[in-house]
């Protein structure tokens, strides 16, 4: 990762387009991809040519945002409040985003430490209304406390209702969440939600295609969630009534090939209507998180192999691999434990077990973690080397 | 129909085979189906060469029933109570049970006026959990007044709790309900249900495969549930736990290659376990009459065809005919003025238009009903005839 570096020109392109072009955007989406960012950004920037797809009129308009922007600027001011940007193709990015087509973000404004393309490789979508029923949030908090526990991360949108009731059922849990904005990062939405966004950074991660100072619209919100869709491994809605946002989700994960769920609800709750919508189409009715991770876990395509690592452990980070070294060779440890023996954090230790767990090296087991049978041998071979 | 003639050697057969076969026993189907009805009663009655499948012990105990049958008298009874018996094959024989195969009742008891054959083609079964949550009876009753509403039939089996809510939604709405008993038809079961069967006999059909004055057994609530899986083109369930009763029917109608419904709950209650269960596999989720309609109203194969009468009008029965002229040329009228144009009970003559309905003739708007298009110009041209 390149968060410690000066930005190269590719990066500073990206940071620049951010801030001119909005999220979701094809006819950028296919610039990017026929001329490159930097031509794109420099098109922009220095007057160049018009593009193809752009009306004169909002050629103009793009042209003004880019005056405006400041790059290098946005970039440092990111350093320091301790946000990242990620770069398609870059070793952190998810590769399962490039499924949106044109449609990929332009890059990803990340806070919170563990690296977002293990998390994702792992994760589930757990989405739904706003004005949620004391029974969704309690499903909610219920689905994902369950999926945390299964070394699941608890992708949501961080909103009020049902969102805020997965992100806090994960954090409870003592388990992995990333919520992912339609404003800048370092802005919580909803204001309400400020603390627990920021437990979220501290735990795990947030996530915005816009970059820092950035405000949520309308549609943005809506394209926000094709990356929740694309990122995951499945959404699960919990409540949504008809034409809600969760149903776009629902839909973008169906058309992305995602698997696709909903948790019933009383046949006579306008809160459960679209969930139900849902249902009687492709979707497939969960009521546990045991439900969902059997129909996500099976999707070998994305799937680390289970009977034993994918990744080389001379891979790891430094970082990683002291958390690895401090799990005990038979037998569970606490996050608080593996935490003092690898001498960090247990946030940074709680992010690191899911991405060994992401990696096939470690499992959870209720509140501890122990090494999978296959990662043993290898372990305890050299145990405190690292 | 023969219910007011002498019993001809095959009924009087099946009669006597009712008393001393329990229903849905496939050795005596594989019999009945080898040597037919009165052979096989011929030699349990007159200790004949035992038949193929039936251990000595097995065929003593069947002798024994034998001895004690009196098919003559309990013809006589039955039609002294207005019970009529109908044989595989007969004009009120609903062919659809033939699906059954060597499971196929004997015969079946029938109270009430409707000819079950007809109202079998537009008919929904509609069950559940007998201790069902209030939201499972208001479901039960809703449906099943929507149903009735929309024209259809609901069946269920007499029992508390959700079948007694679908029968009581149907009966509500002025619609046309049929109850299929683990028990003779004269003994109402269960005991506290006595009123609402009575009603659904005078307004309706109860129906059963064992003669009058059987008592019902477990075993019995199990075997009838596939009557009512067959004889309907949809069964909906509406609550049930694990292992729930209805979930027997619900597997059954899938087998016969029936439509297979549920309704949602909550995920939390016990007594959607079930429901969701079978809507995880097969089932389709159902919230209301219009989906329900909207699923079983396409099969074409037992559906008249709706563009127009299937049946000659000239094989009407009399009091049919009576009906279909009671009805306006123009605009809706409610079953009573129907009656009183027919000349008869608006019992009776809901059970007619019910029957109309699912020739093609006619149609129910709200609380009306109508003559369809196509029903209009035939009627029209002798209208006072009949």
């Amino acid at each position: 990762m390149s968060r410690d570096e000066a930005p190269d020109g590719e990066r500073l392109a990206r940071i620049f387009l951010t801030r001119v072009l909005e999220p979701g955007d094809e006819t950028a989406g296919r610039w990017m991809r026929e001329h490159g960012a930097e031509e794109v950004a420099r098109r922009l920037r220095d007057a160049g040519a018009r593009l193809p797809g752009a009306s004169e009129r909002r050629w103009a308009g793009l042209r003004a945002r880019a005056e405006k922007a400041e790059p290098q600027r946005d970039w440092t001011a990111a350093r320091e409040t301790g946000v990242r940007f990620l770069c398609p193709g870059g070793p952190e990015w998810p590769a399962q985003l490039d499924d949106l087509g044109d449609a990929r973000p332009i890059g990803l404004w990340v806070r919170g430490s563990p690296a977002l393309r293990l998390w994702a490789l792992r994760s589930v979508a757990v989405v739904g209304a706003r004005a949620c029923t004391e029974y969704g949030a309690h499903m909610a908090a219920t689905l994902a406390a369950g999926l945390a526990e299964r070394g699941w991360v608890v992708v949501s949108g961080g909103a009020y209702g049902v969102d805020g009731a997965a992100h806090r059922g994960a954090l409870g849990a003592g388990g992995a969440t990333a919520a992912v904005l339609a404003c800048g990062v370092d802005r919580p939405y909803p204001r309400g939600h400020a603390g627990l966004i920021t437990r979220i950074a501290e735990q795990g991660l947030v996530i915005g295609e816009l970059p820092p100072g950035e405000h949520p619209t309308p549609s943005r919100f809506i394209v926000r969630n094709r990356v929740i869709a694309a990122l995951t491994r499945g959404t699960v809605v919990v409540e949504a009534a008809h034409r809600s946002g969760s149903l776009v989700t629902a839909r973008a994960a169906q058309r992305l090939g995602r698997h696709t769920m909903g948790v019933p609800g009383p046949a006579t709750s306008r809160l459960s209507a679209g969930v139900h919508e849902l249902l009687r189409g492709e979707a497939v009715l969960v009521t546990d998180a045991a439900e969902v991770v059997e129909l996500v876990g099976g999707m070998g395509e994305l799937a680390p192999d289970r009977r034993g690592p994918v990744f080389p452990r001379d891979l790891l980070e430094p970082a990683g691999r002291r958390v690895l070294a401090a799990l005990p060779g038979r037998g569970t440890a606490s996050a608080g434990e593996i935490a003092r023996g690898a001498q960090t954090s247990e946030d940074d230790a709680v992010g690191r077990l899911y991405e060994l767990r992401s990696l096939g090296f470690v499992e959870r087991h209720g509140d501890g973690w122990k090494l999978t049978r296959q990662a043993v041998t290898s372990v305890r071979q050299d145990h405190g080397q690292c």
